[in-house]
């Protein structure tokens, strides 16, 4: 990959999450990928996961340096995941990084998870403004997570793709199981899961009597196929789904032309 | 289409938006569709421009009752458009609706707006839960956008997907230009175009000295292609997208084997 400039300076590896610039998965993703080109770090300065692809457009945005790690240019944002690549690109690097990689986030983003998840609209944005992407999570909530093996792995297919001139609307959602590094598999490229959440939402009463709702469900896969992201972590693989952003339905397209017909 | 329950009731139609339930454009497409269905609305009670698919998990969620329109259920939603959908289905009508219309929202989301848009992902989610939907907006952002052109069409199109046992995953992104009915050149079913925001935030600083960011930026269209929403917009057509959840990029898939090859 040419770095930003098309030079042999070391690439520009911008990282960020939807976790929070506190959370222990990002720490993880900057150990991993250390030496590999000059880091900088804009993550937002609260957990925002389940932001999907929210940008901030009714109130300003507000960015400042801290300390993260011994070396690293690192700086929290107050806005959404996407916002923390925008104003990344704009304000901070004013170019384009030669990579941006998101996470490692707590919890699983297969299938259905890439639309809701802050760490992939990250990187989707990224894919979108030509900058090759990359968003991991590890299938454990825990904030004791192990990451060892999602480190491992994640040097790897990093390195993979900073080699190859890759598509520059290139963006990645890589999951890891949430198993020891001798049971990995090895790693699968799949396809999206057909499946969602099975919505049942908690109904308290406030003090007042009052009701309110706190989201909550069950996670369904419909798919059986064994090509998925589903499938390839059940089967302890690191899963790796490559994503796009054209959202338009071809097949359907095809359908409603005769539907819409002059 | 079979209403919810597959017998000869007339179909409920759930309609919700991103502006806010007291939007212009929601009133107006409740006008749009009257006598199409039995009507429900559930929307945001306040502007959720820009959410995207965001959904609310860390904190509560608040439905109230409200008076919109005589012989209309109403309710707003303390979350975003997404929450509307889900909270709607599983708290308000115990059941999915036939079909769920989002808007009309104030402003295009056409081309890569689908990513960012509350209206759409509104749709989207929907459409996940297997309930055919249709997301609208109209290329006018002014509060006395004149909608008239917009709800003649938007009947024609609910009145054609109802008519037809459609697609279950059926996601429609329709977006009206801003131009009088007689010069309207007709509907035209298009792909999203590629084109997007060139973002250069506005940097102000605040009494103490500090600074500040407010997102900003300028529409791009890098898609000279004459089947795009874009093109068809800029041709006084309705632009229909046909819109999915599969974020998989089968074409990229297949390069990735050889590179993650075992």
């Amino acid at each position: 990959m040419a770095t930003a400039k098309g030079n042999k300076q070391q690439p520009v590896i911008l990282i960020t999450n939807d976790d929070g610039i506190m959370a222990p998965g990002i720490f993880n993703l900057i150990e991993a990928v250390k030496g590999l080109g000059k880091i900088i770090v804009v993550a937002p300065d609260k957990p925002q996961s389940g932001m999907g692809h929210a940008i901030t457009i009714g109130s300003p945005l507000r960015l400042q340096q801290v300390h993260l790690m011994k070396g690293i240019e690192a700086w929290s944002c107050s806005g959404t995941p996407v916002d923390c690549v925008k104003l990344a690109t704009d304000k901070i690097l004013h170019k384009k990084p030669d990579i941006c990689l998101s996470g490692i986030n707590h919890g699983a983003n297969h299938s259905i998870n890439v639309i809701y998840s802050g760490t992939m609209s990250a990187a989707i944005e990224a894919s979108i403004e030509n900058i090759p992407s990359i968003g991991f999570s590890l299938l454990d909530y825990s904030m004791e997570a192990d990451f060892s093996m999602a480190k491992k792995y994640a040097r790897i297919i990093v390195e993979k793709i900073i080699k190859r001139r890759s598509d520059k609307h290139l963006c990645l959602n890589v999951n890891f199981p949430a198993v020891d590094e001798s049971l990995v598999s090895g790693v699968k490229v799949c396809r999206q899961a057909y499946a969602k959440f099975e919505e049942d939402f908690d109904e308290r009463k406030d003090p007042a009597g009052k009701k309110y709702y706190w989201l909550s469900g069950a996670f369904v896969n419909f798919d059986k196929g064994k090509d998925t992201d589903v499938w390839a972590l059940s089967n302890n693989y690191v899963s790796v789904v490559p994503v796009q952003f054209d959202l338009t339905n071809y097949v359907l397209k095809t359908k409603l032309e005769k539907i819409f017909k002059p």
